[in-house]
């Protein structure tokens, strides 16, 4: 039984988790604090992981205060930069047994989706990204098809792919989507949609699609719950969970 | 038995249509002529039904001609503007029991694709279109999906519907596409794809998706023979193969 | 202002409702009843329209009732066979300005779908259908799936359409779904899903593809509405929401 | 420069492959042989990895005397059993440089989309395959789907996963596809098709689609070629494309 604690029980992912965690065999929800709460009790109801899902000005505090107890992190807050990843490091150079997730996205077949998409990009002339989520949001493209084409670009580069075609030379602005590294990234926003992605990779005379349509919250779970799971035997800082999941 | 004669036979289209006229029941092909040939051999021939894959600077002559000799016409070829419809309305007009059928486009797919779209747009908030092309295509975005663009927006006005919903505010340029009319169109190119369009509505809980994929040329020629069919028995002047279509 | 009653009020849909007409412009919800409770309450309330979303039990008379009192009704309560409708347009007959929607589905973007897909079924050599909902479903293939092959099928017939290709002769059992008059249906149960479906037509070269993904139960409510604001317009009987929607 | 001879070279495979050959750098047509042609012509011409396109019949023979004068193979002709795979095994045993490479299937977006089907199937309650076809295919389902489905099926009985949940109890016969090792498997049959195939894995609140279209034999080339290049450096015995592509 893995003793779990969850910070910003109170916030919506925060809250998603700690049902999670009640309903989840082999962990147990022992503790779940908001603002305000003394991080004491995660120690004192013997946490062995914690579940940060709180805001970037005071994740840093919290995940100090962890590492300096022992106890591992899953942490889905935002706002980590290469400074503070380096920092993270330094505190658990000190603290040999302890593991922090740092994950920008916990849905596990929006990571699988990713990984496929930069495997298989190689291997194609033409990748070109659409994304599609409901008209409130408000930037364009969205965080995970930006993440997404850089992968793409990444592995091209590594493979020596040339530039991806495109004879366009007259039409109207915007018409061939956002350029992310080379990648075409196109956002649709549409009323009745929620979060949804898609890769398309062509080549000549066949064409792969990868796509993802994410429809609730409660899909991100699946993923905090492998996080969870996997944390306590992996020390040190693992960044992304798809280093949890397993591809080979 | 209709007797066909086919101008710019030796084009891609024209070449096509030859095969699909001799091919066909109830159509006879009578005559093939290109660049050099004389029109007299159309009557001649005794062509009813002449189809025109020619050029912009020749086309207006040729109707000409077959609305002067009674020949009724199916026209594909391009650059028709209003200045040219109403010159071809003048001349029907001494030429009554001649009809002439002037298309952008034969595939009857697309066509039902941009009626139905039309249709639907009233009812729903949210309306976007994706064309998906070959990477040779030198302009973005497809001129069917324009027209797919101007069809809807003027149904959305004609309905009285308000502006589509849209709440970005930061973003890289392009990432919500070009805008036509209102409607944002993205134009994707892909190696292994030839000519699709998809046009997505939304809604409260819901979406609906009307995608057409073309796969090859020979998917124009049902729309050619419906307009020689229905050419016969359609005096005057018709723009547009939906008006040969049923959809009431 | 149409003053609007609801029967079933306490059932999924019927609660659904209440909160959609008090929502709507230009209605105004005036008596909401369940089970036990007295139609009496409709008329004291001065209800003009009745939505029924209750039992095939009780759903007889409770319209006997509405058309004896001259109000509208709007149901979407099933179990209506030609025996049922038969008696209700007798009941209608005696009461000439009253006028009853029975409608199947509420959903505008399913009925667009299905009408969409009879109407292009002839101009098409194939055509299949595959639906997709959640694994909890009892039923395969779905009602609207059967609904919508019947229509496609009398459409073929009435076009004089010959039978859809297919070369099959070896294969494994239910590998070409159900055969519903003449049509392949397949139906597919995944978690995460919810209510969707596809049609695909296709001749040379080309194929046509119309979907609809239904989300949530409130994307039912546009046709409860628009139900509503035309049923008080509409004397006699009208079986199915396409007739309100304007299609030609 | 690899030397390269083509088995079947008449054959709608073996000439495109000649094709792809003489187009490919690196490589050089040396030998395009067909039935009643001498295979001592393959080694006079030096070739150095021979592709066979030939008949079950055949293959063996060919194989064999490839193995025995140290030419390497790619093989894409079918019928390949245990027992011949033992075979070769044994003949490649005796012929340590040599490495012949077994492929039921050149289309590496096919491969890729059965590998990443595969690695993701462990993580979703629920997967079903629709594989769409032309018409005229008389096998349903299709060889890949059911290849498809068993790797699933072997990844999910690996991985321990429950059966996949389906509450259907009434119904159509074949609504709910074929059952291939516990994987329900839908053969779509649509004139204008060509090859498709689409995997569809679900979880609460999400789905992940994995779709290869292939629209041309020419799709096949790059695995072919691909295969020709790896060969020569990978002696033994090789079956599935998937071995020569960098997935990890």
């Amino acid at each position: 039984m893995i003793k779990v604690g969850v910070l910003g029980a109170k916030g919506k992912m925060g809250a998603q988790t700690c049902l999670a965690v009640e309903d989840a065999d082999g962990l147990e929800l022992v503790a779940r604090l908001d603002q305000g709460d003394d991080l004491e009790e995660l120690a004192k109801a013997g946490a062995q992981v914690v579940v940060d899902f709180t805001r970037p000005e005071v994740v840093m505090d919290n995940l100090a205060w962890c590492i300096g107890h022992g106890i591992n992190a899953v942490v889905g807050t935002t706002g980590f930069d290469e400074e503070r990843l380096a920092t993270l490091r330094g505190q658990l150079d000190k603290s040999p047994g302890t593991g922090v997730l740092i994950a920008a996205n916990f849905s596990i077949g929006a990571v699988l989706m990713m990984q496929f998409a930069a495997k298989a990009a190689k291997y194609y002339e033409s990748v070109e990204i659409v994304e599609l989520h409901h008209p409130d949001k408000v930037d364009a493209p969205s965080g995970t098809a930006r993440r997404t084409a850089e992968l793409i670009a990444a592995a091209r580069r590594e493979a020596g792919s040339g530039p991806i075609p495109d004879a366009t030379t007259t039409g109207l602005d915007g018409a061939r989507g956002a350029d992310v590294e080379g990648i075409r990234v196109h956002g649709i926003r549409l009323r009745g949609l929620v979060a949804h992605q898609e890769v398309l990779l062509g080549d000549v005379g066949e064409t792969l699609t990868i796509r993802h349509d994410s429809m609730h919250r409660e899909s991100f779970m699946a993923g905090v719950l492998l996080g969870v799971r996997r944390i306590v035997d992996t020390p040190g800082l693992t960044v992304g969970l798809e280093h949890f999941l397993e591809l080979d």
